[in-house]
């Protein structure tokens, strides 16, 4: 089996790294955003445009399309990526963190968490085992194992005895994993393209490397990657033990998670720097749920390498627009003559078609093409600054852009993730 | 000045001509449907979109403009054009049909209307020649002269003292034109492959035939193209009256107003039978406001030439979709396992890419995306329906087709035209 982790750069004055991640459904370049698609769609975005984006790999929510559509709606269908209409990367979340965060009467057990869902009211449990169940039915290419996201503060006796329940949720993972390793997965077909240039150039480079093996095991959950996930609060000691818990388990890739959920950034900075000494440097890290994008270039130079935010999509249907400078309100009376475009030189389409004072007028004139452009600049705006990364990383320039950027950001609105 | 409008072929066997409509802003082919921009933004749709799908004409409506973003945002900007981004023809309506639907406390004068707007309760006041201003500053390229559109139902004196009004109103928009010929317009701007033809060929032939005009009088009003509009409510004599008298004033197309107000469909259909024959052969008409598919080919049936309608878009932001068996409601259980197109064997790039199961799922899910991928379907529908209406006239064969259209069509759900 190839490899599905290649670094290939490191950056000589912080521990952020270019690599590229390789999935049944094509390659992901490291440091990479996820465009969240919640429910089986990126809000207000066609697959057609986060192509166009040159988004990589998109994030499914599987608590979502558990509750709505139902798990078989998207097996009738053939899969997630069936179903949806795209055809690159996904990456599922266990549903943990939704069933933490929107689901009413949690019960949660060794043996999992009982849950009604937050649209019917329906009673449902899900385990370790039946997480990865769903995420094998939704055919994704990333999965993760099931964890508790505990909320902030959290007490420390409940943050240790959490992380080492999620530990041993996730080696039930794990070995759910090893048991079906030949179970079919729905729709993991293999695009045209590799499975072409695999047919066409006989033998397999660098360039084409997910495709013998995609070809061999596309139709199994063998060849979903499976990340873990380390928790422990805001405590040093429990992220260390936590991340040295998980990686003896040996998983494709590692997430850290409950970061982003409250705590001060300096707290968040601090959990990921107490896991990350721990995790192996051949293997992906994720860290789950953030941010601003200066937070973003802080979690890269502390050598993380995927990340998924709400911000881009939600801030623009409240009409906030990202630009290099920091936030704009669209909905200021400042830009109803300006005719600049949201952000000057920036490349994207909408920016290159639309003035501030157009977008200021569908906001408020509450049409749906106003979210919709400042969501595509929003996504083109994050899905860039990766690419700047990924070539500041190969030039050896990139601690000293992320001291630049950072410096030259200046967050005018309040943001909260959540 | 080269002939704004030729008919390019006629049916046998009904009223149905196959025309084009020269403009500042290109041609339009007729038949044609107008796609409605209501506050500068198709609902949903962007301008690549609209070109995407072949639109050559879209609406937009003076009131709602007018109200907001207002006269002098758009000014600045150089027109409605810059405005939204779209170079191909807007005709704009007058504002006097939301002005009585949608605005508060109006006081109808032989001068013009005062009313108070719905958005905020600004006052304001309309008059024929204000309404003119007010088109030359959006830049449209068609213009419509200020009407009474009367309720139905309505008392005969009081639609005959209207409709009187009206033609009054007309000729004085008629004679602001005229005294208002050189004022500048803002941006009607020449469509640089126009004008690269022009350029290019050296010659103009018809199918270039609009360049040289606009390249010596695109600036200025005398290039918008001017409707009167035919009133008269359910009577077929003051229809008959009010045709005579707005035809008598010489304009450069004829709209028929005051239809698809709530009244019986046998009533439209007469209503427009009853001015038809008064309409000259050799200017292009317009039938406000309208309809269904089958209504559509029976307004061309009956010689009418251009529609606009909020049905496509309206319908969509519910659910609901046209086909030529007929509109499906996708919030309905039946389609959750469907994996059909919206409209077999349709060519749009929806029906292409996306099954009713996923487009029901956006829908019942709240997704904006579910609301676009209708809309966009559903213009493709009625932008089609007139491509093959047009090409049926040109074969001969249009009163055939639209027999069989209309018997496959079954209304399934109730469609109101407000």
């Amino acid at each position: 089996m190839q490899k599905s982790f290649e670094v290939l750069a490191i950056d000589p004055d912080s521990k952020a790294r270019r690599a590229r991640v390789t999935t049944a459904h094509g390659i992901i370049d490291t440091p990479a955003f996820m465009p969240i698609g919640t429910q089986g769609s990126v809000k207000g975005v066609s697959p057609r445009e986060l192509r166009e984006l040159a988004a990589q790999v998109i994030l499914g929510n599987t608590y979502h399309l558990f509750v709505r559509p139902g798990l078989d709606v998207i097996k009738h269908f053939g899969g997630l990526h069936e179903f949806m209409n795209w055809d690159g990367p996904i990456l599922t979340d266990s549903g943990g963190y939704q069933i933490f965060s929107l689901a009413k009467l949690r019960k949660i057990t060794e043996d999992g968490v009982e849950f009604q869902n937050h649209i019917d009211g329906a009673r449902a449990f899900i385990s370790p085992e039946i997480a990865m169940e769903i995420q094998a039915a939704l055919g994704s290419d990333i999965v993760m194992a099931l964890d508790e996201c505990v909320p902030y503060p959290c007490e420390y006796d409940y943050a240790a005895q959490s992380a080492e329940m999620t530990t041993r949720w996730a080696r039930r993972c794990k070995e759910w994993k090893q048991e079906n390793a030949e179970r079919p997965t729905p729709n993991a077909q293999i695009p045209s393209d590799v499975a072409a240039s695999a047919v066409l150039s006989g033998q397999f480079s660098v360039q084409s490397s997910c495709a013998p093996d995609a070809l061999r095991t596309a139709h199994t959950t063998a060849r979903q990657l499976l990340f873990g996930i380390v928790q422990g609060a805001t405590f040093e000691d429990l992220r260390k033990t936590s991340a040295q818990a998980i990686v003896d388990l040996d998983f494709d890739g590692y997430a850290i998670g409950g970061v982003s959920v409250g705590e001060p950034e300096r707290e968040m900075m601090r959990a990921v720097e107490s896991a990350e000494p721990f995790l192996p440097r051949d293997k992906p890290r994720y860290a789950m749920g953030l941010g601003t994008p200066p937070q973003l270039l802080e979690m890269i130079a502390r050598g993380m390498d995927m990340f998924d935010c709400v911000l881009p999509t939600r801030l623009a249907r409240n009409g906030t627009a990202f630009t290099a400078r920091g936030t704009l309100n669209l909905k200021n009376a400042e830009f109803a003559l300006d005719k600049r475009p949201m952000e000057e030189n920036c490349s994207c389409d909408v920016c290159r078609e639309f003035s501030r004072g157009y977008i200021r007028h569908l906001i408020k004139a509450e049409e749906i093409l106003g979210l919709r452009l400042i969501t595509l600049h929003n996504l083109h705006f994050y899905l860039n600054l990766m690419r700047q990364a990924r070539s500041e990383i190969e030039r050896g320039t990139f601690d000293q852009f992320r001291r630049m950027f950072v410096a030259e950001y200046k967050p005018r609105d309040t943001m909260t993730v959540d």
